[in-house]
């Protein structure tokens, strides 16, 4: 029995169980750091269905895992107030006193998706949400990368026509990135009402595909995935997902060929299979590396 | 005692040895598969030096990296008259009677400059070359990158200003992607003479490191690797890396924090120590994997 964490910005989700139907889970808004790890220890403290063998963490970043680093394990330097250099992992650790990894939201989301759901036998996967903010996981040969520090794909900087979209972007460090162009604040900010409100025939929806279209070929000609899957909370418009495949096709213009990339590009571009679980499934999977981990070091 | 092959659209590239300051080299000019191949085949067979053991080849793509695939070994789709779905890695290992192995000429620069050159040591490292094309290779947990095809990453797409740069750009398939605004026959087009007639002060390296920087930026964002390599004919001038080094950091604006993103710029930013011989060295360790493999299916 593992326990995960999808710790947010907005809020944390804590999860008990084995997979997508064998799982309890509760919320809890993000306030402050000690209040809100309060609760999560509280509610893996209270589970009483069995000894629970480590912790999962996929949590918003930037987040510092490097094993060698004196902030390994800490949330690092987010804008969000409270939150700079918490040691997220540590704090866990030592209050439950069990085995605790921590990775990245979009990495767990991807570790879900590839044990449960959209990625399932692949090797080579990408996971991106658009949401609040836009961000980005990715697994080569069956591991999610990390790197110098973790990828960060809401920061692309894309093709931007301000003939057709002079809207300038929100991303305090970059303006017109793609969080800046396409996360859901830069969509209520350039049409002045929330994105759930506007109707699938709004031209905003043109424009979200366009940029998100730039993403899915940019991620392939440098990744060469053999999935990408979009989620979070502007994609809940089904509609999104077609303009975003036509689009796409229409830009890679049959340079890169594989059935994939023509007739495939249903499954090629497709939403997450579990949904808004993916994340707190995935930090399960985090768990059970984190206890490998303990036993292999014991 | 290996050989290996860097096969471009202009000259192939063979040697003969076991690294840098063991290397017997000659070239000849891509003509035809029959010419070209039989000229490749006699400078192998000639070789007096101990009997080879296997060949390695970093080809011109795209390539077929697939082993499932029926065209697996072979080049593919290329534009290149006479070369499209050429049995390059069958061809060689019937002809000279050893195991052969594949991947991308960029992979195999990448392959070279881990074992011998810039990115020694390290697990995540990026290659790229400017030069006729753009083409970039990935190494992510310490092996190449393939995934669904290979990566392609000189037609990422790019923020373009047209007014400070109205070039539309040649890319066939794309325009202005990064190839079609960066590469050697962009530059010359753009400015009406060839890149290395361009004095160090003229305005086309200050566009040149835009794209180059953008470049890096995007690579940086979805891969977050130790190194990037840049490489080619039109990296020929030194005084292009401070200028792509300086217009990264003022794009990346501090985003991502880690030293080698700021005070180590020069080392994360860098030529390859191997120069142009990094595409046929690499296809040594291509040829050393061909004979493990080779070892190990026995």
């Amino acid at each position: 029995m593992f326990g995960g964490v999808e710790a947010g910005g907005t809020k944390f989700v804590c999860g008990i169980g084995t997979g997508p139907d064998d799982l309890v889970t509760a919320h809890f808004p993000t306030t402050t750091p000690e209040q809100t790890l309060r609760s999560v220890n509280d509610f893996f403290s209270r589970h009483n269905g069995g000894p629970l063998q480590a912790i999962g963490i996929g949590s918003f970043g930037p987040v510092d895992l490097d094993p060698a680093s004196r902030h390994f394990g800490h949330i690092t330097s987010t804008p969000k107030q409270g939150w700079q250099y918490v040691d997220l992992a540590g704090l866990l650790r030592q209050a439950l006193n069990l085995p605790v990894a921590l990775d990245t939201d979009v990495n767990a989301a991807l570790l879900g998706e590839a044990r449960w759901g959209a990625a399932q036998g692949l090797q080579d996967a990408i996971y991106i949400t658009i949401g609040t903010g836009v961000g980005g996981g990715a697994m080569v040969h069956g591991q999610v990368v990390h790197g110098l520090v973790h990828p960060e794909m809401g920061h692309l900087h894309l093709p931007h026509d301000w003939t057709a979209d002079p809207f300038p972007g929100l991303c305090p460090f970059h303006g017109d990135c793609l969080e800046g162009l396409a996360s859901g604040p830069a969509v209520q900010a350039r049409w002045k009402q929330p994105a759930h409100t506007l109707p699938p025939d709004h031209p905003a929806w043109t424009i979200e595909a366009r940029y998100l279209a730039l993403a899915v070929m940019n991620l392939t000609v440098t990744l060469s995935p053999q999935r990408i899957i979009i989620g979070g909370g502007v994609m809940q418009q089904p509609h999104l997902f077609p303009l975003v495949r036509n689009e796409f096709a229409r830009i890679m213009n049959s340079y890169v060929r594989h059935p994939h990339l023509s007739t495939g590009l249903d499954e090629y571009i497709q939403p997450p299979a579990l949904g808004g679980r993916a994340g707190v499934l995935g930090s399960l999977v985090l768990a059970e590396s984190a206890l490998h981990q303990a036993e292999g070091s014991r």
